[in-house]
């Protein structure tokens, strides 16, 4: 599991950051989360295939998270293709994406979309992994995701054995979850299966200021990417913006006991490096795995088992 | 008169390419041709602050030549810009531009926007130069812009003292091209100003097929900057596309007998330099002035007097 971070700046892009955006990668499929302006150009230079996306997610419907969308759903329907592309985000981005199409003279000739107008709760579900979502204090119905890898349960392949269980083909059924008869004895997967571990999960944020809601959606997570739009010196910019500062973030992973802090949406009144040096040491300070996400940075979040 | 190249892909952005986009810089001020998206960072990496442009000028209202307007405008707001902004592109712009900035939640707060929606002749004109577009091959009212410096007269300082003009206001009045009177004689400014000197001239076609409009609007001109979507080697491609290849540009560039020939709006298909060579081999062989466009690629062009 990896997320690319591929637009890392706050409502207006700067040299070296574009528009909100990021990619958690999973079993060979892109996830993207949020699409800012530019953020087909982004994954092409990080070397990332927009075409195999099949699922996006949106925080709000504040332009520098959705308004990359209007290219890329042109480039994907130039490019021919044809499966269908899923969008999910609050209530709203039905219009949002049907406005942003009909601007000049574009038909989609090619694509399907799907656009799943979301509550906080369960958002998607596949075999390998799960998105939920939850109500965040941004806009009026503004949502952070939790991208969230199924608990894994390792066979006990001995155990299976001593069972009178043979090798081969009862062991794939047994490890997939099912029940199996042996002799007129039946044995079922939890005799064989191990306690279940916690898969990875990754918590993104979008916009926000500091939130209950995130404290118990990243509840032990892997990574949390957290709103980190101002520094804790200019603590009087976030009264009107309903943004966090970095140490807000900070105080966010220690309650939500996460392994690793990613602070993102950085503001553009920070472009030097030693006012990031500053965010980024005031932050540790309070939560010593806190990291400044940058463009184009990749993370590896590693297995569990 | 400097041009800087913004974005030079056709259609879909690459890893080296941004989309459609350049300015034009005289006398201090920026003009921007196009605005695919991502052209409000290309001029953060370049240098330019977009707070600063004043005209802008659509050739089409395909995605890929105006997406960046609806994050630029935005940005424009957000940093509380109130000075008017002019966009000037065929009939359908008003409406485009609306549409664009009616997705999401977005409210102007600051920004006045001005939309001129223009026909083939004179787009704008101020003290020292002159905006004149014409009709282009591309879409039902696509259009090519030539942006053009006033002619200039130098002034015949010994001349207007043999005619007794004193130096100081007079002088300055008769540069102007008013007429003064001295001791009771009236002297004309023709009288003290030389035969005129053509102004430098930039065209800048959009998407189009080799058009006889390019060519008589270009005639003469400093420099042409030209869809060169495709390779000659693959002219079958433009038959349902209506753009130019390389070297139907070069054909325009002598018949217009232009100085220097532009490349811009390259497919996607010619990623790789040895391509690129060829590209440019094939055209230089007609014209050969020609180059190809690169993003970030400032042009000076140098002045007539």
């Amino acid at each position: 599991m990896e997320i690319t971070f591929l637009g890392t700046s706050g409502c207006v892009p700067t040299e070296t950051r574009n528009l909100s955006s990021l990619i958690i990668s999973h079993l060979n499929s892109p996830y993207l989360f949020d699409c800012g302006e530019g953020t087909q150009r982004q994954m092409r230079i990080a070397g990332i295939n927009f075409m195999k996306i099949d699922h996006i997610f949106l925080t709000h419907l504040h332009a520098d998270h959705f308004l990359g969308l209007g290219g890329m759903i042109q480039s994907m329907d130039f490019m021919e293709r044809t499966r269908e592309l899923n969008i999910y985000g609050p209530r709203g981005t039905q219009e949002t994406i049907n406005t942003l199409l009909s601007a000049g003279t574009f038909i989609l000739d090619h694509l399907t979309i799907k656009i799943h107008e979301i509550t906080p709760g369960p958002v998607m579900e596949s075999e390998n992994h799960a998105v939920t979502c939850a109500k965040t204090l941004h806009t009026a119905n503004s949502i952070a995701y939790l991208f969230e890898e199924k608990p894994h349960r390792k066979f006990l392949k001995q155990k299976a054995l001593d069972l009178g269980v043979p090798e081969g083909r009862l062991f794939s059924d047994l490890q997939q979850g099912k029940s199996v008869t042996v002799k007129g004895k039946t044995i079922t997967a939890d005799q064989v299966l191990d306690n279940p571990i916690m898969g990875r999960k990754i918590i993104y944020t979008g916009d926000t200021k500091p939130c209950n809601n995130v404290i118990n959606l990243a509840q032990d997570a892997d990574v949390l990417i957290h709103d980190g739009t101002f520094s804790n010196d200019e603590k009087e910019l976030i009264e009107e913006a309903a943004h966090s500062t970095n140490t807000q973030a900070a105080e966010i992973a220690v309650k939500a006991n996460v392994k690793k802090l990613f602070l993102t949406h950085i503001s553009q009144r920070y472009p030097k490096p030693e006012d990031l040096q500053k965010i980024l040491d005031d932050a540790r300070k309070i939560f010593p795995e806190t990291y400044i996400a940058e463009d184009l940075m990749k993370v590896q979040v590693e297995k569990h088992w």
